[in-house]
């Protein structure tokens, strides 16, 4: 044993300094192994290092599904990040809306708009389901700005299950020619020998996937990239006629003929659960295991021997809350300024002693937005001129409401627009519910807004201006989830539109609404169903009852025998359902759960001059439902209604300032 | 640098078998210094070497709380565990229900009654809020196995941001005499200069904190612990009087006098955010967390300049879903036997292959159960002999018919056993709503068990049967959630029980059940009453449109004019709302969502010989609401009907086997 104390005595003198024969370099020699193993595979990246990470995202879904990995990455790390989105424009809408409103501290979002650099990759032909999008990550050393240097670039369907800065430490690693950081692909497959016929790309034994990349973009630039893998890929098309792996067969094939720019990097930070993988002999423990690449097409439903272990961690991800993350990496807060690290809430203007303060702050909270969280399709019929008039259905919920959209949808066959109101496991069990509705799972023209649930009130003029904000049909029809329109509505309102020149002047076409107390409704086909349930008390006018106020103004009378459209006054607390343009004035934030959300909003378009035309044959039906939590909560809440009217009171005055007009007051 | 190769070179030929010089040991001091103190604050823990802990759990709030502590060790721990508790009888039934039903692989749980230790502490005079409780850290040397010989003691108010093997590897840094592992208190607090007479017990400086202990169980009873702590109490308690930190005043003094069985580890071990805590300093970075102590009496409300990141990482843990927790630590899998680490689901029974296998699984899920996840304190009233005929009203309910419970509370008065299906995160939404809910915040009476969510059907019978295996009085009375029961329904039974000798035979009594169509009802205050609405068709008898079969039996119109209990014959498809005596058969659990469930019951009631007793002056009324997506999604299923009808058969068939009846066939 003499000779291990002098060899450590030597380090003592030279650069180490341990100050006593240390545990573990005198312990058995698994450990030293095992530290040596450590120190060879995890170099240290400086505190509050930015690591720049890059994925290519394109739609709706794979949207939903980088949202997954950014929460994997955030839960885990700790320095601040820096993302690069190579996005089309539906991607580049639904995540920078996503971005700016989750406000995570320590991370900075650039986008790309993929358009510019789609005619570099669009000559390839490519069988891969992810189509042209597949090929972008060949024109990252061209597309990132050439300050940027290095760059981890990921799949959008990879799952962190520890801390990326252990990955982009391996950068260190990377010897002078080096400058693609990959993990050989674990599959038999890229052999060549699984199926009959199946010709892979050239590739160095099975290949590597390019699921997790290091890339060393001054490198690729140095060595002139963008023309090297063009003729590469050239030639080999000649032979191959298509990529079927789209990005991956034109690294592999680069790599082939030039195998020093591989740098290979430990299979446990691609651990690949496609079909057949061998993955297994990559991670003996659960410690070993970084990130988790779900290549298969089945996805979450893939086979595999821990298949549960990793699906209960994607799971871990998918359903967390994303609130959750904004918290802040306190040890690098030189990094942002201190205005973006909380301003997800920016209520400096509120006075925290202020008795309705929590009722004031819901007007500034940034509620985090997925807008068109399902695939949205919809095009407007241009080929009749109905398009002019074309409306969408505009209305805002949450779970409680959920099984109300099909029936709204069997009602209303134009499109529609909703914003939900969700925790993130909510909106998992949204996704399930509307793919495995017949009606809702084939229906492309419903824009799904999910407002992530914050704070305890339902900020529901919020949902509604998300909801109104994705329109892009010429008027909207603006209604509560608890109403059924008539049959035969969309086509209606079309029709009358165009007659009633609405274009012209500011128009409000006012639907009359009905509300039944019976559970079990035969809901009527016809007006004159309608007026005859009417008369045996089977229907009421709106809220007839307990606010008949509200709808008053219609003049139901009036519209019993009503065959042509017509004008009716604004009247002190007025709120009915409205077909208007899309360019109506937003809702007024400051009212969020019950009390004067439309009210306001009526108010304003009186201000704004706005004709309320009643439509003779229009009608919508409240459907009963037992009152909501949140009702009886805030029935409960003394503050409530005093707030409520102080609330109303500033409104007034604004409203009063803005038009220059005086409302009478109306607070009771 | 010739030195250094030098250096590098005598390791090599020594133990190290570095094969180049590392760039990590080639590179400049920082990353030197780095490494050094890595290997000197974490040294190793053997592959899948079971990691002990120790935790002292009393009442229904500690258990809730030390769940939240279980997931966040379970979910960064890459060891088998083994869990000592050392409970009380209340925490005893909870977790070990809970541990039972959860059934997560590679971990171990034992119990040790603290019932058994509290004549070794009581005697203490103690003004903690923890009670005599809080001192049982004192008898962990005599109290746990003698087998066992280190062990780490936590608070229950602690959340793990780190893997715990990390903290037990410090073990090894511990000295030949030292026994005791802990932090140092972070709150000036502990030297009584912040409140004016505040005079601390005797403690080296600011004294130790013992929300995180490594304690080495042999040292200390070799040192005859329990001789030792009871002799500087007994001194010191002539001058303290009594102790205001339960264990920690005493631990304090005990290292006092023997400060050589102290180890000091880490403070981030153990970051305290008590008020006027000083734990900032204690960490710069959130790398350096590892584990926080809420040991403030304010809890996740406490001031503090990260609070915010504190609580996340804390909400995080509360709103996990803990069956994500099932994961297997596949590394170690000999540790436990095959059985126990999916025996959450044990469904080998059934051919995957079978259509309805969805269906029968439900039979055989271990459902995670949360028994009394609130206060619950219900002493019969043995005063008037009415806790002879004492009786529990009994139901189930998910998150939709949350609201429900107020109502329901306020129209019966007597006990209440609740099962609840929900999610995590829901059950915290649950709990804040009876906190705020006047009617039940103070009502102890009601028993809330929580039934965690796992799979696609509601597990409607397993429900019933976790509700009504928590009753203690004689009786129960088995209803729906969406029900209320007339006023004063609760002592009418009572009453009514003692005469019609309840306790002779098998007797259910018959409680008839009515329906409002309409949701704005006025609930009838007397059978009288309820009679006229029947009359103006305000009310109707139970599904009367529906399914009128699931009531008849009841006899309504000879019930309009009853003024005495009247026997009844049970008939196909009865399923009334029945007073019985608590051990009544279980539900069947084959049947769940919708259908047969209460049929089944009331079928086997007749097995066994039951009379149906109906009641002439009580009634229950079903309250409106809006059918549940469950409902929806079910009738849409096509396989749910052809399911159902086998299950039917076949359970038919079992009664027909266990009670030597036939009964007619009723599959239609």
């Amino acid at each position: 044993m003499r000779q291990e104390v002098d060899g450590m005595k030597s380090v003592h003198e030279g650069v180490l300094t341990l100050h006593k024969p240390h545990p573990l370099l005198s312990g058995q020699r698994g450990n030293i192994d095992e530290m040596e193993s450590k120190l060879t595979t995890e170099p240290a990246v400086s505190k509050c290092e930015v690591i720049q990470v890059a994925i290519v995202c394109a739609g709706h879904n794979s949207s939903r599904s980088m949202v997954t990995l950014i929460k994997s990455m955030l839960f885990y790390r700790k320095n601040p990040l820096h993302l690069h989105l190579i996005t089309d424009a539906k991607a580049h809408l639904i995540l920078s809306t996503l971005f700016d409103t989750w406000s995570i501290p320590q991370m900075e979002v650039s986008f790309y708009l993929a358009d510019n650099v789609v005619p570099e990759v669009s000559w390839i032909p490519n069988k891969h389901y992810s189509g042209v999008y597949g090929l972008l990550k060949l024109t990252l050393p061209k597309a990132l700005p050439s300050s940027l240097r290095k760059v981890i670039v990921l799949d959008t369907d990879v799952t962190f299950a520890t801390d990326i800065a252990q990955l982009w430490a391996l950068f260190q690693n990377m010897k002078s020619d080096q400058a693609l950081g990959l993990v050989e692909n674990q599959s038999d497959w890229y052999l060549g020998k699984l199926w009959k016929n199946h010709r892979p790309w050239p590739a160095l034994g099975r290949g590597y996937n390019t699921g997790v990349i290091l890339m060393d973009l001054s490198k690729l630039r140095g060595m002139n990239w963008p023309h090297l893998w063009r003729m590469i890929a050239e030639r080999d098309l000649q032979t191959m006629l298509s990529t079927s792996l789209a990005d991956q067969d034109i690294f592999n094939a680069v790599i082939q003929q030039n195998p020093r720019i591989l740098h290979e990097i430990p299979c446990h930070w691609n651990v690949q659960l496609s079909d057949n993988t061998r993955s297994e002999s990559c991670y003996t423990e659960v410690a070993d295991l970084k990130v988790i690449h779900w290549n298969s097409p089945k996805k979450l439903r893939v086979k595999n021997k821990h298949a549960e272990f990793f699906r209960n961690l994607h799971l871990t991800f998918l359903e967390y809350d994303g609130n959750l993350l904004r918290r802040e990496l306190f040890g690098c807060s030189n990094y942002s300024n201190s205005k973006q690290q909380s301003s997800y809430i920016n209520h400096e203007q509120i006075n925290e002693d202020d008795v309705c303060y929590e009722f004031r702050c819901v007007k500034y909270i940034k509620y985090r937005t997925h807008l068109f969280y399902l695939d949205y399709d919809y095009e407007q019929d241009t080929t009749d001129g109905s398009s002019e008039w074309d409306v969408t259905l505009v209305a805002q919920l949450s779970m409680d409401r959920l099984q109300m959209i099909e029936s709204l949808a069997k009602h209303w066959e134009g499109p529609i627009s909703l914003a939900l109101y969700m925790s993130d496991t909510e909106a998992q069990q949204f996704l399930s519910f509307v793919i495995s509705c017949e009606t809702l799972a084939n229906r492309k023209n419903i824009g799904y807004h999910v407002v992530y649930k914050e704070g305890s009130l339902y900020p529901i003029n919020f949902l509604r201006n998300v909801a109104l904000g994705q329109v892009t049909t010429p008027y909207v029809f603006l209604l509560d989830i608890d109403f059924l329109p008539m049959l035969g509505l969309y086509p209606y309102l079309k029709r009358v539109m165009s007659n009633l020149h609405m274009s012209e002047g500011n128009k409000a076409l006012v639907i009359p609404a009905f509300e039944s107390l019976r559970y079990r409704l035969n809901y009527p086909k016809t007006k004159a169903d309608l007026l005859k349930m009417l008369d045996v008390g089977d229907l009421f006018t709106f809220r007839y009852h307990v606010w008949p106020k509200g709808h008053a103004a219609s003049d139901y009378p009036k519209w019993r025998s009503a065959t042509t459209p017509y004008k009716v006054n604004w009247e002190q607390d007025f709120e009915p359902y409205v077909v208007v343009r899309r360019d109506v004035p937003e809702f007024d934030l400051r009212f969020a759960g019950f009390g004067w959300n439309k009210v306001s909003h009526t108010m304003e378009l009186e201000a704004q001059n706005y004709q309320f035309i009643v439509l003779p044959n229009a009608f919508v039906v409240h459907m009963p439902h037992a009152p909501s939590l949140d009702i009886a909560k805030y029935r409960a809440n003394p503050l409530y209604k005093r707030c409520l009217d102080t609330l109303k009171s500033e409104f007034m005055n604004d409203l009063s300032i803005k038009y220059g007009k005086t409302f009478p007051n109306v607070i009771n």
